[in-house]
């Protein structure tokens, strides 16, 4: 019988879908950062998502409590965040060992507050269990201007393709403190520049694989000019420090494209808002599908996806 | 230090719920089946609700995927039974063991397909994560007319008491196959029957508790009403019949309180449109704020909680 392991996560998740019943007022379902539905009478989409944060996977045992509650709050942020939209409310599901300290739990719920109250989503409710592991599973409603969500499929040959921050060894740290980029994501939204946008969360080469495929498009991007972490050069793993930003996940980062005719204005503009650095790291190609890496001397390669995936390697 | 286990899941709740930020547009968070929020600009209130069904907890290894789907979904929608609301859509967080075969987590959706799609339900999205034991975490989304749910709080001395079907046993079952109560909650919200409503997720006492923690008021119930099931009657656990029909979990049957002077009235109607039977089982009274539990005698004893609590026991 084949296990979940064999498919990989995108394939499991591709033959569930199948089996779910729709409604006509889902915009964008399945498939994209968020779901996004209409709500009757209203001038706005809601965007719902959800993210699960486990002991073991997502951090270790002995991480800082705050840090595990800004992670499960970040992550469905960072999710606003790469479709332009503002948090509204949450729910948190926890389960716990039932010989945990109370102090830990509220650790992590303070942690998961602050970053909540900072952006306005507030936490109004959810499940408790007892498990073996600590896990938090958050469930977010957000909210946008009808039909203004920037989705995965926008992407369109000759645009440019930009990266915030800088990549790769986010395990050192980041993942667990990283600030999701909400004003930035509103700001790109609402003045139009994206044309598609995700956040990082399974690393750029696989994050941006989501982009092409849902756009129906390839990329070329130039190995210099990937804006590469101090983390990751300081990574004793084995792996290049540009492999490091090419397939680390939880960067968190936005990954968006910008029509080739906005580059200097964008530029410009970003610069006059935002002291986060914002890179130019290609462009988007109409064929083939993939990514093709050039590197400094012009020569090419097709890059191979190895970003995270859960249930394989 | 304090464990959760020793503090027990509501106390744990209590305080945890201290840390968190609120929000203008939230009409009831923690505390009831369900929260309620305000749509802007819109006449119709949004249920947020989400539950968890964990292998070992919520159902046996061995247990039939479908069910488990069924149940997962079930959870919800008897939350948005229990206020009187619609179903509109769902995120499914799932964990799951690598080497788990596809097959079975297809029918787990399956099953939550079935129940979904019967009650128009749709699910959208979620997020897919590895673990030693299978969970399903169902975030739903109701909606109910600006400011028409029913709540815990509602009830008023005086009030009928309610349950619809029969109580107890369900671990025989139907925790794991059972209708919920969509249809009865909307009808009772309505056509305004219902001053406030729950439903049996924890057992009849302690779900009875939480009107009567809410509503600031005690109960009286009458032993020989109380419906109890077959299988209740059929367990051979020590208890007695009574005791699974007070105290077992899972039935997922709505609990609700009536205007003493509807019920006449109400009786007769509900029997005009259901066949489930509701059956009155006792009172809400002014005081004492618990619940004392009448025998055929005449003679009154005061009911001590004793239904489930994750983290106890």
């Amino acid at each position: 019988m084949t296990t979940l392991h064999q498919l990989g996560e995108r394939e499991v998740i591709r033959r569930l879908a199948k089996l779910l019943p729709g409604r006509a007022d889902v915009r964008v379902g399945i498939g994209d950062d968020v779901a996004v539905v209409a709500v009757e009478g209203g001038h706005r989409d809601f965007l719902l998502t959800s993210d699960a944060v486990i002991e073991g996977t997502h951090f270790l045992p002995g991480a800082a409590p705050e840090q595990i509650g800004h992670k499960a709050v970040g992550r469905v942020l960072s999710d606003f965040a790469a479709m332009g939209g503002e948090p509204l409310w949450a729910l948190v599901d926890v389960v716990a060992n039932r010989d945990m300290p109370l102090k830990r739990l509220e650790g992590v719920y303070r942690g998961a507050a602050k970053l909540a109250g900072k952006y306005g989503l507030s936490i109004i409710g959810g499940d408790m269990a007892g498990g073996p592991e600590l896990q938090l599973h958050v469930f977010g409603v957000g909210e946008i201007p009808k039909r203004s969500a920037v989705l995965r499929s926008g992407a369109r040959a000759g645009d440019v393709i930009y990266v915030t921050g800088a990549l790769g060894g986010s395990l050192a740290g980041k993942h667990l403190s990283f600030e999701p980029r909400l004003e930035e994501g509103l700001w790109l939204r609402e003045s139009r520049w994206a044309n598609a946008m995700i956040d990082i969360s399974d690393g750029l080469a696989t994050d941006l694989g989501h982009i092409l495929e849902m756009s129906k498009v390839g990329a070329e991007i130039s190995a210099d000019a990937i804006p590469v972490s101090t983390a990751a050069r300081k990574m004793k793993t084995g792996r290049t420090s540009l492999e490091h930003a090419l397939f680390d996940g939880e960067d968190f980062e936005l990954l968006f494209t910008v029509s080739a005719e906005k580059q200097p204005g964008f530029e410009s503009s970003w610069k006059d808002v935002f002291k986060l650095p914002c890179t130019a790291v290609g462009r988007i190609v109409k064929a083939p599908r993939g990514i093709v890496l050039v590197d400094a001397a012009g020569k090419k390669k097709s890059l191979k996806d190895a970003g995270y995936e859960h249930f394989s390697g």
